[in-house]
């Protein structure tokens, strides 16, 4: 995408930032692997093959307990979080429900997670296609974004600004984890997710059904504020360093930016989404 | 913080659901210690004893090689991360090379660092008194904001958005780091940081300075585009969860909420930066 703004010297500098950080940003072959492997270290030790995701942390364990779209199989919680949590230990529960010793969680978590002294086992959400949207007027689209961490935080910020929906791509998404989960804070809880085949289709469907779809490209001709029109409105975001695909970009009702000032002009997707909903939710008056 | 907004249903259900979330969100004394040790087991297998910063990834590397306040002891690097990076191998230098295989940062490093095949040993940048604070129209405060994740996430949007300086308590703060950063992603070389013992103390000097300081606050009566009114603009947020410290609610010259109409009114501290930025940046028009 060149755009059509005058080339001041100003611009310039920021092309060539722009260019040097994606010369960084996209991973050279050989280092594919390394990068690939690093995210595969951190999986747990102990890695679900029962079909059920663990999830961990007060908030996240509390929303999915509230959830009754969620099927939780075994709770096991310190008597401390059980006490914050609520539960009682005695009562009857849809769960099994053990109280252990913290060290009990780390071993099937690994050593990383801050579980907080609670681990929920449950089923996975199962994502919904998207002729289920239901009438929300904002939805967040992501393109092949792949960090969990990153997936959680939109969710969280998603929910927060009245976001009805996530549509991701089948393949290259991530799958519902106790990392997303975690990093979306109970908000994995309170949103739909979308599950679709082919995002061009998507963004196809959604236009027709009445969403003005956004997407977010640093070199967008206009300012995001300035973009929105619609009364429904899709936002659409890339994974950071790749950005939108060529296709997704075609498809958009429109490309839009967020204006940097600074010496990097580069934002963490998580941060971008979150400005892109709090601009949206100010447009729509949610 | 009560507000003043009338007490409609709506009101209420949200205070019930920000009660619950605070209420989780404060780790109880037996929780603690899990959670400091969780942190503790971040760290990766060999800690610098040598007061060096081990800085990794392929902006944050470039980053630091260009920063002409940064000293540079040696650089590990793949041959490939090299040829990325620009370096020529027989070039002199002012620092050591040393051409690597992966494997050798992983084992400096710890496997969860994604160093992209590049580490750079340098001195710490030496955090600045606030009397060095420059002519810089946009600061952020981080009032007791531990995470090095959140605390690298927020350089970066500062950087992004034009704000000078990030100023934080001396106490209470991470150091700068390899994780905090590589979450900078390159920024952190485009920052002054400033480290003050007495929050409030500085809240006052910037007022002084001619700042306006907005405290973040979920429960304040202003939304934050509202609150707007100076030419120079300090951002002051508090950690997940525990916020503000009353202190700080009593010192800045506003506080101001950002509207979220969701079931979960509660951002990542990170995101919730980026959005004030943004704002912020608008207001100031740089």
């Amino acid at each position: 995408m060149s755009s059509d703004r005058p080339k001041t010297p100003k611009d310039s500098h920021y092309a060539r930032l722009r260019r040097q950080h994606r010369s960084l940003s996209a991973p050279s072959p050989s280092d594919r692997s390394a990068e690939r492997s690093g995210g595969r270290r951190h999986l747990p030790p102990s890695l679900p093959t029962d079909g059920l995701v663990r999830l961990y942390g007060l908030h996240t364990a509390r929303a999915a307990l509230d959830n009754p779209r969620r099927t939780v199989e075994r709770v096991l919680a310190t008597r401390n979080a059980l006490h914050r949590l609520g539960l009682e230990e005695t009562a009857a529960h849809a769960f099994s429900l053990e109280i252990v010793d913290p060290r009990e969680i780390d071993r099937i978590l690994g050593s990383d997670a801050v579980h907080q002294g609670v681990l929920v086992e449950a089923k996975p959400l199962k994502p919904k296609p998207l002729a289920a949207l239901g009438e929300t007027a904002l939805v967040v689209v992501l393109d092949q974004v792949t960090d969990p961490h990153n997936v959680g935080a939109v969710i969280r910020s998603g929910v927060a600004f009245g976001a009805g929906a996530l549509v991701t791509t089948a393949r290259h998404s991530p799958q519902e984890s106790g990392v997303l989960a975690k990093s979306a804070s109970g908000a994995l809880e309170h949103i739909d997710l979308i599950e679709v085949r082919n995002l061009a289709d998507a963004l196809g469907e959604l236009h027709k059904a009445g969403f003005q779809t956004i997407g977010l490209d640093s070199d967008a001709p206009a300012e995001l504020e300035k973009s929105f029109a619609g009364t429904r409105i899709a936002l659409v975001l890339g994974a950071e360093g790749k950005g939108l695909r060529q296709k997704s970009r075609e498809t958009v009702d429109t490309l839009a930016r967020l204006d940097m000032p600074g010496a990097i002009r580069s934002l963490n997707v998580s941060n971008a989404a979150a400005i892109a909903l709090y601009a949206a939710r100010r447009h729509l008056n949610l």
